[in-house]
């Protein structure tokens, strides 16, 4: 309508899952969530689920979902109803992106929503539906995720199985998918047996562009993820940030065990990604594996700090220095690089993580800090204090909706590069108050 | 086949057009060649319309498109079939993608290719197929491009335009489209409707998620692209490269003239982008359109040399300055970039100018050369020579298969930038001649 169109504004937009239950409509909003939010997008899922769990404290059975049930159908509908208002606030606040997760496999359920949030919000709505009719595929998300569901925390595997499948039956008795007549006005996706096929319908702009390219490039096949910095470099000895130096005799001692590590893990079809610099190159140069150089892998640009010790930054930078330990995810060195512009130039790299399947990835600390805060979601604050140390591989498995991680220190002695906040950042305070949490090795 | 997976090397990839005549096959080979060719991927059209005409001297009717004239379909086969392994010997020698651009509208015709390409050379085959059932669009279409084909040269426009249209209808006798039944072991995408709607099956692989996005963003809307480099600046006057200078007052005057000749274009819903450099930020400051500023778009990082003038470059690092002048696309200054990592950084903001309409690009020289070499299909050789001076403003209009430009020099002096190769790029010559070219004002 005209009224939308005159917001120049950045538009928020809706995000509205769909379909039956099982279709990983939790699984893709989280991680589509998790995407937006480390990409820079102030992102939220609201779960009607968890809305009507708050409200009914213990689920009795499949019966609840009865779509003749009037009384469950009541409080279904008030928790939706909560969960979209709860939404639109968050959207009109300071919101970019919701992701609204729940079955909504009607067109009527489809209506409300698009009336509410596209005509008395102005917010761009976006559907995207999942379609599975591999009875496999459903089978095994059940055992996943349902059996662990507090719906059925005191119910016998078996039995919360079977009630799940009733679970299903009820939403089928209602079922419409999105259809591209009587809903043409819609922008949607839909995505059929985990993205083997997709109809992408009316894109409306940007977000909802990157959201298409995200689903068609995740998938849910097995694998494992490694992820380690390169073995001790020359100028980490002498704790020198940057630069592009050779590896240390602990350096070349850590490429060979981490050669053999690869090795006794026998993955198949692994690839190794490096950066373009020597110390990554150098580091993965034994592993049995092809082998990729990134130049967005590269570590962190310091630019006028390249090559500097922390002692040297603090006497000849100490504003520069202070302001990047008050906000050391948006600070961007003079000629250089912030964490902000690294979590940029490492979106292709994160993209290409999701299409692929075994990987090791051999970088460097800010980068490793960026990639592992996009697989657990950390905060932007946060992301910079990360604990990467060297020698040490971070085994990422993918499991349920998120990943677990598991770190392998090798036995090969490493300086320490980490540096964690000083309590005193400002631009005043003494080269020791700006050191005192970096022990300098004499 | 176990033996095409054993080819751990980049596989080649066959993008195979389908849809009836006028349905912008030709033009989307064009555009995703250029697209693929700009970032690095060695790609090839083989347009077999043009075996054809090469075959048969000058074409007569629509009834040479009888799917029962045997003598006819004969020779549009024989021109296939050569097509087809010109094609694949290109693939098999220093090819990365090819497109195959013609009609294959018969599953009969896809088979051949299929098997050719996938079981004989083990290439990856992934078919684009464009349907369009408007009307509107196919008559537009007749008119920019099919009336200016070779085929009508001594036609009158009324005569060609309804030979053209029985030509469609020889077509959509045997017209098949992709059946996601019996050919559902191929990869393929529709596009329905010129990007309203996409159907996508089976994506396999890094290149096949690349082209389908860019099907995704692309769009066929009229429009215009303006693209400028930032006033003069404070180093500019002096010939130094680099840095984050202020404008000079020329450059100022230029940023006045700027803004009234955007108003006087007096353009629908312009959006204007500029670099975080405040040199192109003031340039844009006076123009009444909302801003947007892009790091992707700062100049290029000269490392070590930013701030020096080609005179100091030449004296302090003659071996770096002769590298530079030997391969200027794939040269990396040290602790900067190259013309190659400028393309890479620059190819989110190609595909934002895909899916914008009327957009003002504010940036530098190098940064200029790379989205003009975008749109005018230039070699990465001459990429780096290719004349962007000050106070001039590139105006980029969208027309049949590419783009006309026009440059419009607004009346404010301006220190000339512009360095062309020298004929010595020796290391050891001397400063004179590694700077004959270039004039340095006294
Ligand atoms: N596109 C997909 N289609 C089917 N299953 C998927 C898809 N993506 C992820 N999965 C799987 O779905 C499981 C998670 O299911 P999830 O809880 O997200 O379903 P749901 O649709 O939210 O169910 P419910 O309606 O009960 O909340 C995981 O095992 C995950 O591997
Ligand atoms: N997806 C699309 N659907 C329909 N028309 C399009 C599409 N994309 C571009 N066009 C328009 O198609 C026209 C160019 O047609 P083109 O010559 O490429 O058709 P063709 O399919 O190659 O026809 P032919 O089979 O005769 O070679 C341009 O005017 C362009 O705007
Ligand atoms: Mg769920
Ligand atoms: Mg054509």
């Amino acid at each position: 309508s005209q009224a939308c169109r005159d917001r120049l504004v950045r538009t928020p937009t809706v995000i509205a899952m769909c379909g039956l239950p099982a279709r990983g409509k939790t699984y893709i909003s989280k991680k589509l969530a998790r995407y937006l939010h480390w990409i820079g997008i102030k992102t939220k899922v609201f779960n009607v689920g968890e809305y009507r769990r708050d409200v009914v404290k213990s689920y009795a059975d499949k019966d609840f979902f009865d779509p003749d049930n009037a009384e469950a159908v009541a409080v279904r509908n008030l928790c939706a109803q909560n969960a979209l208002e709860d939404m639109c606030n968050y959207l009109a606040d300071e919101g970019e992106v919701a992701i609204f997760d729940a079955t909504n496999t009607t067109r009527e359920r489809r209506r409300v929503i698009y009336d509410y949030c596209a005509h008395t919000f102005c917010f761009r709505v976006f559907f995207v539906e999942s379609i599975c009719d591999s009875v496999d595929i459903i089978d095994a998300n059940i055992r996943e995720v349902k059996l662990k569901s507090p719906d059925y925390k005191t119910v016998p595997q078996d039995e919360a199985a079977s009630d799940f499948l009733s679970r299903i039956k009820q939403y089928e008795k209602r079922y419409e998918t999105i259809d591209d007549k009587t809903e043409n006005n819609y922008s949607f996706i839909k995505i059929f047996n985990c993205g083997e096929r997709f109809l992408v319908h009316k894109i409306g702009g940007h977000i909802q562009s990157r959201v298409v390219y995200f689903l068609m490039n995740i998938h849910v096949l097995p694998r494992t993820i490694y992820l380690t910095r390169h073995g001790e470099s020359e100028l980490n000895q002498q704790h020198r940030i940057g630069g592009d130096p050779p590896l240390s005799r602990n350096g070349k001692l850590y490429a060979e065990a981490l050669a053999e590590y690869m090795d006794n893990e026998n993955i198949p079809d692994l690839i190794v990604w490096t950066s373009q610099m020597q110390r990554t190159i150098e580091t993965a140069a034994k592993i049995n594996a092809p082998k990729e150089q990134w130049k967005a892998l590269n570590e962190i640009n310091a630019g006028i700090c390249e090559g500097l010790t922390y002692v040297e930054i603090a006497e000849r930078f100490p504003d520069e220095f202070a302001a990047r330990d008050q906000s050391k995810f948006y600070y961007r060195y003079p000629g250089g690089e912030s964490y902000q512009d690294l979590v940029a130039r490492l979106e292709p790299v994160i993209m290409e993580l999701e299409r692929a399947e075994n990987v090791l990835v051999v970088c460097h600390q800010a980068v490793a800090r960026c990639i592992l805060s996009y697989f657990l979601d950390t905060d932007a604050e946060d992301l910079p204090y990360t604990k990467v140390p060297l020698h040490t591989i971070i085994k990422l498995t993918p499991m349920a909706y998120g990943c677990t991680m598991e770190c392998i220190p090798l036995p090969i002695e490493a300086a320490n590069t980490h540096r964690d906040r000083p309590k005193n950042c400002r631009p005043d305070r003494t080269v020791e108050e700006a050191l005192n949490e970096f022990l300098e090795p004499d």
